[in-house]
């Protein structure tokens, strides 16, 4: 059996679409263990949700079902699939949602569901098509029971996952701001620190202008002072020692920054003549 | 053994109420499958957890538990009760709670609870009565043992759930409003829809006046545009593709509305003369 | 085997920070059942997560393992620990948040926990350090294999705990704001209400001066009239009757109030002269 099903949504806990959610694993799947990884990502935000799965998955075992629902096309043309990477699996619609696990962990298979099985209602896909199928791979079921094949590298993976890099710095955007006003960047640490930690100096050049450490913790951060810091989540993190790097910069989700080298301070004359 | 034991309150996830209802449960009936339906009901408002109540129950198994606790008269005279309608069980204040799921499914049995029992807080008898009630029945217990058998008739059912027809309309009100911004009407779906597909063009007439598209799929409407869909939840909906009905019409829960026919376009003179 | 693993912590259900907490219980400890107690604790806010553990821990049986978070301090020099009180395990940072559960219950064993373990991110040793100890502590590990043994009288006990009184009255303040705006003092009822009882009379003197009654349940306030309740959680609450405490007094979490004998009405000369 495989398992656990695991929730990412952008549902919400105020609505009981995620409660009805789990009351279809339930039925289908009884024995499988159900994790609420989010359910609060914001309403239409596919960037934001494939952050949360490509920072997650790895904590979970192979046999982890990631049923994520971040779905603004529900009923019209967008495919319904499911596909495997890395031994574990990932069911949803297929609008760039998988897109960060799946530039990293290519997919060994996928397979498109139908978005039209037995009465599915038309607005509400999570309940109706993708957690009956989580179901089904948590009870044991061949994926080709449950939908076409189809060739993986179909998959859409978004375009807004890469950053770009320019002379001396690079371009990047916000995919999420936590709890405590960090803001995330789609600047993978293992691609992008060492690029980063090279550069004689470090600055944020857009939309304020400002120097910034890169430190490893948020409480050696001088109180008040903005950082770039290696996070938790497998990206590089804008943050203030207990304070709020959104607040500070002004940044949201989905705002573009550009980082690189500070401008070098401007030289005298005497030495401009050397 | 029954179960699940399903949750709905409007105790919020900002406090430790929840966990301690859980911790009840868990102590009292280790075995039972415990899942949250929603706990984010605006404090008070029976109206929208009677709408959760009745939007979800279809989905679980018979043998569920609903303990439902928005209770604004705890420690005062309403009664606790639980109740068993289509082998399903529904514990909690005899306050209008179960109205939408019993006008159209008529409890077969009753009981109330002895609200003073065993050193219950006077605050807070969602841990301290309707949890040790709801846990009993997963254990199989029998209700005779819980309570004083009552007629199932003498149920509080309330009167908020009737919409009112009127020539050539309806005037209902808002249960809900989710987290898309899509606005619930107490407007069954099986009842209703064939109602209003029979109107020769539909318009929402108040708060304000507008003409209203008749669609099954968000993506389908217009960008921006209003529409009146039989909604996932069963029951009739406003919305807007993404966007919000909340936002577009003014609309909050409780707000009533009237639908019917758009008026008819003046008519000239000489056609009038016929 | 203990459990269940009870969770406390002020990251939010907006981030995909508890999900992986439990990804990481789950891989190591899969039969430990998991339950939420709150993850809405105010960012940093140590007295109120002090007092959410203090309100709930007797609601779970002897063997539970709470694990809790709320760490401005991490990856800095505050401890890593795990205490024995009750028969229940407490895991978190030596930070102050166990200070209201072991002036009542002294710890019988501390130990303290490795916090650059293994690989262990500097930011979330929530996930890093201290969940991979309550797992081990859950699958019946011996808790001399986890940490280094500490003397428990060296865990950190905080001053904010200790009301002050006064000619009468007392300081106190406000550990939580509720849901319904019921403003919780860090008075004991078992210690407090007895005292307050025998006052002839009662008010509100800071930070605005009102008539209080004393009352035990909600519903018996008149309607719009400030009360204190001997609460569900154990310590006395400012109340209003279907309105907010909050509102009405102005208050919120971490503010001072004075409460005590209301001010004697001035006497009049006659009496006086007696």
């Amino acid at each position: 059996m495989r398992g656990p099903v695991v929730l990412l949504t952008d549902f919400g806990l105020a609505d009981p679409y995620v409660g009805q959610l789990k009351a279809v694993l339930l039925r289908a799947a009884p024995e499988a263990a159900v994790i609420d990884l989010a359910h609060e990502v914001s309403p239409y935000n596919i960037v934001q949700g494939a952050f949360f799965l490509a920072a997650s998955w790895p904590h979970f075992a192979p046999g982890a079902i990631f049923l994520a629902v971040v779905d603004p096309g529900v009923g019209t043309e967008r495919r319904c699939v499911m596909a495997e990477a890395e031994g574990r699996w990932f069911v949803g619609p297929d609008n760039g949602l998988f897109t960060l696990v799946l530039n990293r962990h290519p997919a060994e298979r996928a397979f498109e569901l139908d978005c039209e099985a037995g009465g599915a209602s038309r607005t509400f896909h999570g309940r109706d098509v993708f957690a009956p199928a989580a179901a089904a791979l948590a009870r044991g079921d061949a994926p080709e029971s449950l939908g076409r094949e189809m060739r993986p590298q179909a998959l859409l993976r978004a375009e807004w996952a890469e950053p770009k890099s320019f002379q001396g710095g690079v371009v990047a955007h916000v995919m999420h701001v936590d709890r405590f006003g960090n803001c995330v960047l789609n600047l993978d640490i293992d691609q992008w620190l060492p690029t980063v930690a090279a550069w004689d100096s470090l600055a944020l050049l857009h939309p304020v202008s400002r120097p910034l450490s890169l430190c490893e913790v948020y409480g050696r951060l001088p109180t008040g002072e903005a950082g770039l810091l290696p996070g938790s989540q497998g990206y590089l993190e804008l943050a203030v020692n207990r304070g709020s790097a959104k607040a500070l910069l002004g940044l949201g989700i989905g705002d573009m920054v550009r980082l690189g080298r500070a401008a070098p301070p401007a030289r005298g004359r005497t030495r401009a003549g050397k």
